[in-house]
């Protein structure tokens, strides 16, 4: 049943070009940090070139679950974020080692099954420090130089708040020659400018990505609504490119224009927010049936997740991920189990129907997202912090007025 | 701030008797069923001899997390239940080999950081099918000839829902010299044959254990209750040993007598159950005060949830995990967020009092268990299986009476 | 404290003109239906014949609550209607008796405290199953001249899902020469034809209505986002007229264009969704804010919730409602409870942040509304319906398209 | 269908030997309350004299519901009680006057359907403070006096903590040669001496009561089985009485030793717990089944929750209560709505399915009660208020250590 082989003889957009699913990969960040190897709150990936058999072994798991793109682990890998976050690491590890580190695990891993590798920016403090463009891009290009020297198959712009932001990325990554996808951690709302998605979308385009999206801060169905919006931006606009989704692994029903890290419980608390492997099969078909072929997960996906994308549309490819072997179809590897009430389980109509308790009879089903002056109790906290920030953090508030 | 170094110079007995506080390590089964290696149903080990690179990563990740016993991923691993499930197993491996493999891989990552090698025996088909006991013990001996080639540093009996096979199992394990563990998967209602935890735990002493316990199946609060009761049966009957708790990470408060397995949710959508690091570090505090010294998890307990352990207890052990390295205690790493709400959440008393939504609010918070009789609908299902069921099970279940 | 004296010397107009509040009283249908005097389902008044002295009451309980307007029992009131649905009524009572009876019942209540006695009109059968303008207005004139007769101090044009029918009614009420106050029962979304509430209202004050607003369908917080939404309309048309509503008493956050009808609960299991006296003090307030001053409720209104608008507003009326001899602000009769821990609960704090819950762990806290075509089942259902369903019925589908 | 004729011809113990189901009442005070007539916290029965047109309404609306035996609204009316929390009554009302006119109304409107009148005594401050057998005994048979001479057909003693006192109660009323009815608001734990159901029962019937059970306090399920544990602990002694039971309406799961008292959200926030008309039928079906045959309810009960036992035990009895004139069986009545999906509501299988949604994503389904030390915040609280409060209370909680 599991056919791996001859898959990815070509680039992406001849795949996607040819009307193939391309399957992504989930988030790093979140896996490595919940396995002891990434710090909440900086996210920087230094654990490329401290711990690269744990990074390497979340690439295969990724790779056996399905995925035909592995992304560079170089989430926040920019040098100005590096420095500014990066002085709780022991060694002080270079922006280009990190970079490289995470080149060549993914390449390694890659090979084993002939997935493509696609080297990734994403956004940067330079910007939200409103440093001028040419600051900002340079930023990119020392990230670009390295993804040129291992030769990436492809470049991913990713987790843009800021539409600006993400066009200079495209702009950048273009001179490469090298294929380009875009994607913003934006909701129906539109960024943080207030640019709605359909015209996120159009500029994205028109700057040189092939491949537009959101990636991150909303569930699947908030994120495929996003995804729609910006269809609808280029149709409108008579432009053509595929379609992206990396959404999170969880449920954020409640969550306001800026995503999951205003809910009170990001970042320790989203358990309870988790989706299924069900859940992910539903979204994997939605996506499909709206047009985009490039689909994949961000913070909160584990490998099973991206295998239940890989099954769900597993008649449409004509085949089904090797991580698959241990997994039966719609839970039919219960029809052994000694108890009858669980052999009963065994079908698609009872996982599809179940409708999850939580266990927390004392917890809410949904939260009020924090933010700016929700309340008098977090305004006091903002204003007494506010003056123990640095002076780089006022002129940010300042200026982007969030 | 972290120091391993000439933690485990001595052995499991030694620690305990001294005083120590032991962190086992978390549930393999479910861990590596959502990376990928292990098929849920049948739950069994054959990844230590097929990938063995993936179980080797996650004992690290544990290592490094804080565990200082590493079980031998051995469950399931007995020769009949191999046989029994092992069919869908494409190249057929033998019992012997998976119980080596899982010796080797837990051996060469224990070096890493000087922790204890544990062999590990659970529950049988053969007992379940009413074999004699001769014929139980054979199993469990099979397993014990490895662990004594390899030489593991102690063994633990664990998972078992009835005290008359834990005492085989103890007695089998016993004939080692080396100490015995044992615990069992039931809650405050005792196991499969009334048996309240109090008793269990003195036939378990007197069979030769020097610790008992539960594992699994249950919520920590759940299983600590259970440890209580099982305290409680020592003191009656003045026998000494040392408690262990290792359960699920999972919210289980609507469970019935059989635990999680009786769940509607079981196995496929436990997800929104999940307990945080916050809810893992009072388990541990509370497993503390009851004076359990071996304190681990088991199915949903991931890296972090043993980190959470670990830096609960660093006050009274004097040091932290080397995960700690990437976690601020109490979500301080967060104090440096550009959001100034974000920022807010830095702080103890923040997670320690959150009460985190679900995001679904089409879900209940709580479960009615299946199980004989439960509903009519659910009889009928269990009647027609039964007659598709093979004569095993059906003799199972006249003799059992579920 | 109490002190209603000299408070209605004026009408409704001169009233709100000069900035008072007024206060509208609850629902008679659903508290009626409560308490055995009112069948759901055809949710017809003809209590006022049959049983004059419950409908009485209820009235008192209002006044007392705090009501200054009483509107007449004769919600569905109209003879189309009447007929329609009346044929499980033993005895047959004429659309006159019914109408008559309830204004001689309001008006006896009235005059024990000086309140207004509003006639009311509501939509009919006859718009439904597509009669003409002229007979519709028919029936809407047969009301009226009881109402004339009976001479009430102004009239109400309340739960119109169609404003085309609302305007018909005003401008049939407007004949009077009274003052004609007009709600529908609309949410953000608009009117059944997709007029929006803004058009809404400005084709209810050019048709004569001098007051505004809506009722019933959605709960307080959709219902003043309604209103809100009539006045942004009112002022782009640079028209004048008073503003009003009068919501549910129920929590309706997951309802549809069509409001609770359309719940899954309605309307025998709504008890969850029953909002507190807090909530509807935090709704008087929001209302008042808004600049809204003609306050009650409908369905689900008892008087303990219009004391609840009389008491957050006192201090803006000057007075307190004869009712709360029997009621401590804020809980503050519980001062004297003999539990300290009952006695720490006699404060606004508490009240106004208490998260109640609902006691019901099994149960989700969202519901999806049904509709057309909302899941299979549900089509089915209705198609198998449909075909029981009388000619009358089957035109009005067909015609109306739900 | 209605026939109510010929029904009460005899006295309460020889319905109940005959086999005869009898329906109880609801709860006055909280119904009352949110009416406008009792003050939540001394929930004192004043209205008798002051709205006697209130308290005669309401007992009509459960004689149509299909009440059997109207209540004397004597609750709380002892004289000690009246003066304890009387000093907020303007106007001083003797403590005979409120019982007397109790009676007076019960009788008049019991006459209008040949229902029973109970006269009822329940717990007394006077016991709490620790007075004397005696004077205890003075208070009831201050009330009684008055039973006596309005000739009320059967005494009911309830509400009682202490069986104790109860026993004093009942002792009391035996006095007068009337058949006695007792029922305690206790739960499974027994009473607040510890003293558990089956023992308390078997007291009450020695004491002379031929009637037992519980009331208030707890919801239907629990109260069910408080009464089954008195059942059982009668069958033990070899004693024989009828049972009866009249539980709250209000889901309490969560509460602890002392019931709805103690949670969160008593008593001006329990409205997500009131039952629906579905759960009271399965109530009364429960109730039947277990052999009791004085079904009612208290606190929380509306007559349309009296109609909903008599529906459900029509079967049994042959007749349905007038109120069901206005009431189909199971929502039949919805099977003329113009919507096709309300019309698919109007069966059983919906309603006794259905998981009502509470509408509130923002509130937990479950509580932890309030209590002695539950939390230092609340220990705190209780301090700082025992210091303001009175002699009286301080001896009560020195002696009776809640």
């Amino acid at each position: 049943v599991v056919n791996l082989s001859s898959c990815f003889l070509q680039g992406i957009l001849e795949r996607l070009d040819a009307g193939e699913i391309v399957i992504g990969d989930g988030g790093f960040v979140f896996a490595l940090e919940k396995r002891g190897y990434v710090k909440a709150g900086p996210w920087t990936p230094e654990a490329t070139v401290e711990h690269p058999e744990a990074v390497r072994q979340l690439h295969r798991e990724f790779l056996r679950a399905g995925s035909n793109v592995l992304q560079t682990f170089t989430f926040y890998a920019s040098e100005d974020k590096l420095e500014n976050r990066g002085n709780y690491v022991a060694e002080k590890i270079s922006c280009q080692k990190v970079n490289e580190a995470a080149c060549d695990i993914a390449r390694e891993v890659a090979n084993e099954g002939d997935a493509l590798v696609a080297g990734g920016v994403s956004q940067t403090p330079s910007y939200l420090s409103c440093k001028d463009k040419a600051e900002v891009k340079a930023a990119f290009r020392k990230q670009l130089d390295v993804f040129m020297k291992k030769n990436v198959d492809f470049l991913i712009a990713e987790y843009f708040e800021h539409v600006e932001e993400a066009v200079w990325a495209v702009e950048v990554l273009k001179e490469s020659g090298k294929p380009v996808a875009a994607t913003m951690c934006i909701g129906p709302e539109g960024d943080m400018h207030g640019v709605p998605p359909g015209q996120c979308a159009v500029q994205l385009v028109k700057a040189g990505a092939s491949i537009v999206g959101v990636n991150c801060h909303f569930d699947p169905d908030t994120s495929l609504e996003t995804v729609r919006l910006m269809k609808e931006g280029l149709q409108a606009a008579k432009l053509k490119a595929h379609l992206m989704s990396q959404p999170l692994a969880f449920h954020t029903p409640d969550c306001g224009k800026q995503g999951f890290i205003d809910l009170p419980e990001f970042p320790f608390a989203l358990e309870p927010r988790i989706v299924t492997r069900w859940d992910i099969q539903k979204y994997a078909r939605k996506a499909y049936d709206l047009g985009i072929r490039f689909i994949g997960g961000c913070c909160g996906f584990e490998p099973y997740h991206v295998r239940a994308i890989a099954e769900e549309l597993a008649p449409e490819r004509g085949f089904l991920p090797e991580a698959s072997e241990k997994h039966g179809s719609w839970g039919d590897n219960l029809s052994m189990h000694t108890k009858p009430w669980v052999r009963a389980r065994a079908r698609k109509e009872y996982w599809e129907n179940l409708k999850p308790a939580s266990g927390r009879p004392y917890c809410p089903s949904m939260s009020k997202p924090d933010g700016w002056g929700v309340t008098k109790g977090a305004k006091e906290l903002m204003q007494q912090k506010e003056a123990t920030s640095e002076q780089q953090l006022k002129e940010l508030f300042q200026k982007k007025k969030f």
